[in-house]
Order: structure tokens, then sequence, then C-alpha cells
């Protein structure tokens, strides 16, 4: 079967989702975008990504090409055409196709692309089983990434470098020795019973994995400290987890080589895991 | 007449000139770029450009699809199929098509794009002969801004809010306040004779227009000083100017409403940009 995307519009076999050259998407990494976990059907945290989205395009000036109530139309409409019972949905808008030129051009549409895949949870909870490693690099990202733009290769390169280092997730370290981020996903830390993640500031983006689970915790009374953390601290932790739309929770057993706790997946990250998993927002 | 592009290998009419919505250029802003002058159909400091897209091919670890020597060969054919006489060549190297993953896909081959417009040298004599004016706003960039990468929503923004201030460029102030560059030139300013440019570190994109400048300069024995420089030197200066490959030298006669020696285009502006058409190597 084909996968089949949206461009512009139309939906099309992926093979011909094709955009123009001088999209400001693919000169200037002008634009922004989402990924929606679907579990069961149905598209998880839809309110917190879409509304995550119009603010990241009102902080870069771009108008939405479509209302905002059409989106999750033509989602439901790529989960069903896919055949999709778990997976990812990806969404961009980028500025459009104007002649190249740095300033914005004036009348022309952005462009909105989505794309379909499907996962496996049964991986997931392998995955999970498993923890992953991470791998400790330098924060070289510019000073708004609070907004989840297209501006992607220093993630990329720190993703990268945790891959050939025999990890999974790079945490970025800005210049005060305080972990920012996971390359893609927010970074947590548990010393004793106190779960400690980096407040959201300009510094990381905000998470809506991340807000879930706050939410989800405060109904368990877990003591959640938003607050930086070190190298140190991390060596302090008993557990660590990364959490993101597409790895949900998922534990964290080595940092640069050192083993959290025990080496071995902790029974908070089943806890907080499965508080995720009740708390999820299904649409 | 049609605009010929050059798409992974076929010259193509420009609106059929498309790439994969999974191009991770368009998706990571994975990908570096160069823009090339070409003057009387030749191509300028074309040796500079080649080498520094090569530079920044390597420090993003991402292999050229096709030999050094064979990009001369397309750019040419692009000139001689557009009929352009003087004009811009747009050249984009990204890492290819793949199922969206923030780690490098393994074995695929990246995707060269090649564009060609006509620009009019007339328009930059008058346009030379009025200057431009500058808007002075923060430098958001990420850390490696020596490399010529697609990440360009930063200067995208910068150049916008200058725009929308009624100037023609931003110059990127630090958090120590000192001028790195513009939003797509170099920044130079003249305190009596002594010209003044920001070093060449991973804070600035060391211009290819500004290295044959200096080479220029030097057999004009012009005093030249690269070190940082801040609102107060710029205060301080007769004249002020930005070099890049599409606007060669072009005199600043304002930065913040603030103007430059008496507001007008000075002898030194004059006395660079005949040293630089001199200068320039055609190919």
């Amino acid at each position: 079967m084909s996968i089949i995307s949206y461009v512009n519009g139309s939906y099309v076999d992926h093979k011909d989702a094709k955009v123009n050259i001088e999209d400001r998407g693919y000169q200037f990494a002008d634009g922004v975008y989402e990924v929606f976990a679907v579990i069961n059907k149905q598209i998880v945290d839809y309110d917190g990504h879409i509304n995550r989205l119009f603010r990241s395009l009102n902080e870069i000036s771009l108008n939405s090409p479509i209302v905002k109530e059409a989106y999750i139309f033509h989602i439901r409409n790529l989960i069903r055409k896919n055949n999709i019972h778990d997976g990812l949905i990806y969404l961009q808008v980028s500025r459009g196709v104007a002649q190249r030129d740095f300033k914005f051009p004036t009348k022309i549409k952005p462009s909105l692309v989505i794309t379909a895949k499907s996962i496996s949870m049964e991986n997931y909870y392998s995955k999970f089983k498993q923890g992953i490693k991470v791998k400790i690099t330098d924060d070289l990202r510019w000073k708004r990434v609070d907004i989840k733009t297209l501006n992607l290769l220093p993630p990329v390169l720190a993703k990268q470098k945790a891959v050939e280092n025999g990890c999974e997730e790079a945490w970025m370290i800005d210049s005060d020795g305080y972990i920012t981020e996971g390359s893609s996903s927010n970074a947590w830390i548990l010393i004793r019973d106190k779960l400690i993640t980096t407040p959201a500031t300009n510094s990381i983006l905000k998470g809506i994995t991340r807000t879930s689970l706050i939410r989800a915790l405060k109904r368990k009374n877990i003591k959640l400290i938003e607050k930086r953390f070190n190298k140190k601290d991390i060596k302090n932790a008993n557990e660590a987890f990364i959490t993101s739309a597409t790895q949900f929770v998922m534990p964290v057993i080595k940092v640069d080589g050192y083993k959290i706790g025990n080496g071995k997946v902790g029974k908070y990250a089943h806890m907080f895991k499965d508080a995720y998993m009740e708390a999820i927002q299904l649409k």
C-alpha cells in the first residue's frame, strides 16, 4: 500500500509529495512544526500540540494557511487513509514559495505538509524495559528554542554525536554547565523522591508530553521541582528519564557512561509512565 | 523564457524544480549553501566560494553528491541556459531524502539544487550612490555561524525587523554589546583612516567578499584592524559599509537612525568598492 501525505491542499502518494526548491522551509528553515502521537487511532494531546503550533506561528509572524479547526480534519484523514493504529503525525508550516530574499515576501501563501507513519507500541514497551543511554553534548542552539522551528541542525548534530557514542539521546549542556534538554526530548532526574526538570524558559522547548506528565504527577502528589540541574546532580540521581511525543516517558539508565542508580530501569519510571498513559487526552 | 534550475542531476523548468517533503533540507535545515555573483557572464571569486562550500560540508559531515570539479560545469550551464549577463547563482546541498529521524540516515544520496537569476549592475551602482540604512538587532543565532548552513530563520527575523524599521540591513549585536555581522553581510566601520571589521571567529561567517576586499586593501596599503566594535565605535565612525556576494561593497549612511559622518556616501566607500572590483577573480 502506498503511503499518502498531505501537501498544500492535496492528498498525494508520498513519493510524489514535493515542494518547490524555493519554498522558504527549504532555503531558510523559515517555518515551524509539530509531531503528534497516535494511539489506538486517536491523536494524543491534540489541543496542546495545536495550541503550541499556533504559538510558534505567531512568534515568527507566520499566518496559518488553513483555519485552526481544519488541522484535525486533515490529520484524521491521514490516519484513516494510511490505516494507522498507532503512529506519528508530522506537520510543518513554512512561509511558502518566493524568489530567495531574507526579508518576508508579501502576498504568498504559507506551505503546509503533513505525513503519517505507523509505530509499534510493543517496540516502545520493550525499549522502555531496556532504558536508553544518554551522551552529554554542548548546547549550540539559538536563543529562541522555545519556538518549535525548522532550525534543527544543532540538535541533529547533537543526536548524531550521541549515536556515534553508542547512545540513543543527547542531553545538551549550556555554558553555565546546566542541562537544558534532550535533542528532541525534555530531560528529568529523580534525586531520592524529588523529581527535577529544567524550567520552561526560552532555553528549552516546553514539551507537551512534559506538561501532561506534570499534570499527571500532581494528581499522584509527586514532588516536582522545576530547576536547572548539572552533571553533579545527575551523579546523585537514582533515576532519570526523557519525555517526548514520540518516546512518551523513556527511562535513562546511563549518562556519559555513568550508571544512573543501579543501571536498571527504576520503579519511578514505571510509575511515571503509567501516570502519563492514564492522563493523556485522546481526540 | 522559462527559468531553468538544476535539481539532483537534471535541468528543469523552475516551476517543476521540486524536492520531496522528507528532504532533510526541508525538515531539519540539514544542509549548507553558497551564493555566487556573476558579472559579465563570469563567476566572481569562484575558488573562494567553492572551497568554503567544501569546508561547510566537512563541518557537518556531509559528503558532496558530485565531485568538486563538476560544480563549475553546472553553474556555467545555468548561466548559459538562463542567458545571464550579471546575476546570482544559489547552490544548496542537503543530506537527502529519508524517513524523518534526527540522526543521520545511512546510504542516502545528498541533494543538490542550483538556481540562477539576473541582477542589474546599474541597480547596484545607483543603490551604492544612495547608501543603505542599518538597524541593530540582537544576535540570536547558534554558536557555529562560521558554517554557512540553512539554519537561517534568526537572520531572516533580523532582516525583517530591519525592513519594518525602514532599513535595508540588520547588524546583529552579541550579549557583550559588540556587532558580530549583518544578517547576510559582513560589517565594517572606518574611524578616521582606520578600517575596522569583526575578526573571523566562530561568531561570524568569514565572507568571501570580505576576504577579497582585505586582499585588495592590502595592495593599497589601507590600515585594517580586525577587532570587535560596539555602538560607541559606530558613533565615532566617519564611514561604514557592508560586504557580501550580492551587495559587493555597499555604503551604510545611518545606523539606528544615527547619521554616519555627514549621512552621505563617503570617499573611502568609493575607494573600497573600486579596489574590490579591481581585485575580484573572475572564472
